[in-house]
């Protein structure tokens, strides 16, 4: 299923690279990555809409010529890997063909971020292919790399607990969490290809947002990660809409299990993180616009010694680090090349 | 001290009001609610730079013809009112000059907000005229309408304070905070008339930026006035500035004493606030947006059933009701007029 | 079709006056204006959808109380006047059956702009009630008082052509234009309320984008004005979106029939608009946000001695002095109120 | 006058480069686009404020790790190119030291754009060191390719005349042109980090501004550009600021000198720009959206039939082709690199 349009980037013999649902923002960048990656071929890009279009049509800015086609599940013997970029329930499916055809896949959706199948039922409605869940990794490349590096299945993490989970995991896996309040504010491109009162430039901008209060799904994911780590708590998150496109705050507030110092903190975090390339753990508060268009996640932490709590912020661009570009990490790592390569 | 110039509002025997600092943003804003006042009469804008401009020609948008002169504190005697929009210390002693020619002053500064001198000059250096501190009234109005009724001395509430403490008084007063944790977020209009990274476009915009971490000179005002209601803690405050330009969100965190549900909340809310014609109780979300260019406060309060926290989101326009807006509404107050003149 | 809520504004035997079309952004912002009008009831909102719904609900910046109805023509007969919000060739029939009824009426479509039948459907396809055209009055309030104040039917302009006339026509009526270019840009509000790749926020956003070009509705329009003050020519108009909510910008590149120095321009404009209300000529080029939210043009223009040409800036708030306020505006000349009751 | 910090991309032996003048916007993008650039080390970054301070702290999100020095001018030796990013007048004295040192110098300044003298000095005073001025050549790649290979001296455009020039020339080298009203739209980079009025993002936010009116210093330089492919005249060049961030808009109003059809024009963009790799002819109306972060230059041409008049949209990223990709572009013809290293 490819189409004879010359790639900047991968020479012959690089591994073969669909992205799948292609049209939506984040397939859509992911596809820019892959089509200007030195070391994968995007062979092609798959929708449920806009057939025939070439995906520049669509995103200009993206610069990928290739024309959207409908995804053929008989042709897949000849893809090495896939990008998923469908909505939750619709992503199952696709993956499993994806699967059986031997392809690895990275997947973007919340399908098979949960290892409980409970909760994500309870979360989600019925779930399409239970049955893959056990053989998927969570892809928070920082947490799981080895697993990331032998799986056939990757399940990219929601925007908000890349940033969340990257935030609170030195002080979840040192026991230091007694209860944590994440308040994050993200851009409009994280309501993704939606046309509607969220994202008209009138009402979206000059706004400040709160959604999903009380009820959003990404909670659990953030449970179940930090529960991973040793910390098995409700987390209460809330997110914000604010009126730019892309970027994203996490902003943390942790009652600690027991009093922290500043020096204690900076080496928790600067050992936690010293060799992780897309982490940097910052020496003032970071601004999101730090890390737009990265893959970079940028990390603040601070006691108060008012009251006693510990803030972490954490900033990372939703599309980039939060979605498509760590998707394409992850790639990297399953297929033992360089962890930034097409990303940095 | 007053110019020739026709005021379109207000008729002879009108209070004859001054604004002085009226070349920051708050201090304009308040010299064109005034302006169009109907029962006020603006004698006189004055400021430390700009002298001789016209007002309308920093603010056009403002329409305020009056130009910026020299505080002339021997020339008081015929000045009824002013707001003083002076930064904090330089505020205090204009405030003691008008008090003293007989003016009633609501003053927009932090030097007469707090109660207590100790706290005071922790967080703000030495108080030049501390001898004021015990006539001033908090002008949250409100809480203190009757005070304000009464009072020669009004000190108008920071804007994240107002926010901040409307969405928890109900709360507070019948004793059901046992923790607070306040994730604010504003436009870039907070930051004022200072020209800086913080405020040029090009860095603020597309930009999420947490700030003054654990440090917000707000915190201890925001104490203070829940410790008044009963509620004597250590509240977690933290700001962060969001790319637009009016337009504050509070979203607070609280846990409860005990269990609160939905419907006793919603009482809660609604009755402590049934009578406020400036304070909106909405059944979802609100945006700041809904408040841009107004008096309202717009409150939302939820209980999470998952974690048993209780969430209050509180949106106003950090200009109007966080600062100037009020400040005629406290005017309004002061001088028997209806609360919303001017500003409905 | 009157509800029983009680308007902050309008005492007893004010005219009655509906607005036809009120939930897209003009309707809307003129039942806002007309709901705190001292001068006018506002007795319903009618809809084609959302019926039922507050429009506090859908605009709650508004709060407007009203619910949206179903126009009932039968019901006619007590109201006074309509403001009409209709898409072209939707709100011909409207507007002939609110005639039918005795109701005065400012319609905000192109459908009466036009004195030229012929040059209506060459633009906009077959006109549904052609016969009306003769009795609308074009409602550019500045040029046309008298006839507006006598008339039955306003044809309430585009806003283009209100910044663009306004800006032209002391040049037009002396005869001094030769050949002109008008280059707009607006605010994404200008869109209406249309949920597509034009106005959501990570497209719209961060974006400059030419449309329509060489191919304008309002060039006709603003062609028949220019040729009623006596200048017969085809104009090139070209419109731009920019990443703004309310703001509409007009910079006219005038080639003169003579030479034209700054001081006979600069007197040409203080003359023709010394005696508006809403028209302001500025001594530096105007900003739009000089204008958000007021009924003013503010004009600016400049002869360029290196190229001979004249250059005016129009500035006006799309949706108010471009829309809705615009036809408040008329209103008010139409029952002869104040010309800015209500909207100053 | 190297920093010991190991650079991602270039390996030993390439040309060593600085950027001078590294603290303002364009210098900064010069040294990020030249501190990832596979093929030139990036030895130093200079300033005349700002000094011993990483430009990775002043901006994070360009991660230059190197300190803001003096520019030591006894230690230019082993300097084999430079990009100076001073202000007009200033830059010409450095990039004489520059040039007697051997190194091969991008000047992004306007000091060497003009091969006139006097027109130099009528718009910005007296030339510093005009004996330079002609072993300058400027550096629109696009049209001096050649000369740029063997320069020691290019005067990078304006992003204004980048932007109009290259919308024009297909039609000015062909005699086309009989007159031409250019209408620049500008983000507000475009101010530079220039701490004022015009870039507060409460003033320059939801705002549009036209600026220097009649009067812009980019006026002349399209001028010289235009008269060297045959079009000697004077141009109308206006340029406003809208509130975004990167981004620029020439929308230019041709009188043609004869009837031009679609095809026509459609051919003569076609292959004026078919070999070329960062102008893209356009099938629809560009938005600069599409080349924000990117080297490219999109244009898009429309003959309007009912005016006969020939309209360019020329859209770039002012601060990336309008300023520092094309001062690397520039730098790779020089070096014999590929045009799109670094940069694409």
């Amino acid at each position: 299923m490819a189409e004879q349009i010359e790639q900047p980037g991968a020479g012959a013999g690089a591994p073969r690279v669909i992205v799948a649902g292609a049209t939506g923002f984040a397939g859509a960048l992911a596809a820019h990555l892959l089509w200007r990656h030195p070391s994968f071929e995007l062979v092609a890009v798959t929708g449920r809409s806009e057939l025939g279009r070439p995906l520049a049509e669509l995103y200009p800015r993206y610069r990928v010529p290739l024309s959207v086609q409908e995804l053929d599940t008989d042709g897949l013997a000849s893809v090495d890997a896939a990008i998923v970029a469908y909505p939750h329930a619709a992503a199952a499916p696709t993956v499993a063909a994806l699967r059986e055809a031997g392809a690895r896949v990275v997947d973007l959706s919340a399908d098979f971020r949960l290892r409980s199948l409970e909760t994500y039922e309870r979360w989600y409605g019925p779930h399409p292919r239970p049955e893959l869940i056990e053989q998927a990794v969570y892809g928070l490349t920082e947490l799981h790399r080895e697993q990331i590096a032998a799986a056939g299945l990757v399940a990219n993490p929601g925007c908000y607990p890349t940033a969340s989970v990257l935030a609170l995991a030195p002080l979840a896996r040192a026991g230091l969490i007694a209860d944590v309040v994440i308040d994050a504010k993200q851009g409009i491109s994280g309501a993704g290809r939606a046309f509607d009162e969220q994202t008209h430039l009138s009402m979206a901008g000059e706004n400040i947002l709160p959604y999903k209060v009380a009820a959003h799904r990404h909670t659990p994911e953030i449970e179940e990660q930090l529960a991973a780590l040793g910390c098995d708590m409700r987390v209460q998150f809330q997110a914000s809409l604010v009126p730019l496109d892309q970027g994203e705050m996490a902003s943390c507030y942790v009652t600690p299990t027991r009093a922290l110092g500043a020096e204690e903190l900076r080496e928790l975090y600067a050992d936690a993180y010293a060799q992780e390339p897309f982490v940097e753990v910052a020496e003032t508060p970071p601004g999101t616009r730090e890390t737009v268009a990265t893959n970079y996640c940028r990390l603040f932490a601070a006691a108060d010694g008012h009251t006693g709590k510990v803030l972490v912020f954490s900033a990372i661009d939703n599309l980039w680090k939060g979605t498509s570009s760590q998707a394409v990490q992850n790639l990297n790592v399953m297929f033992g090349l360089g962890e930034g390569e097409g990303i940095a």
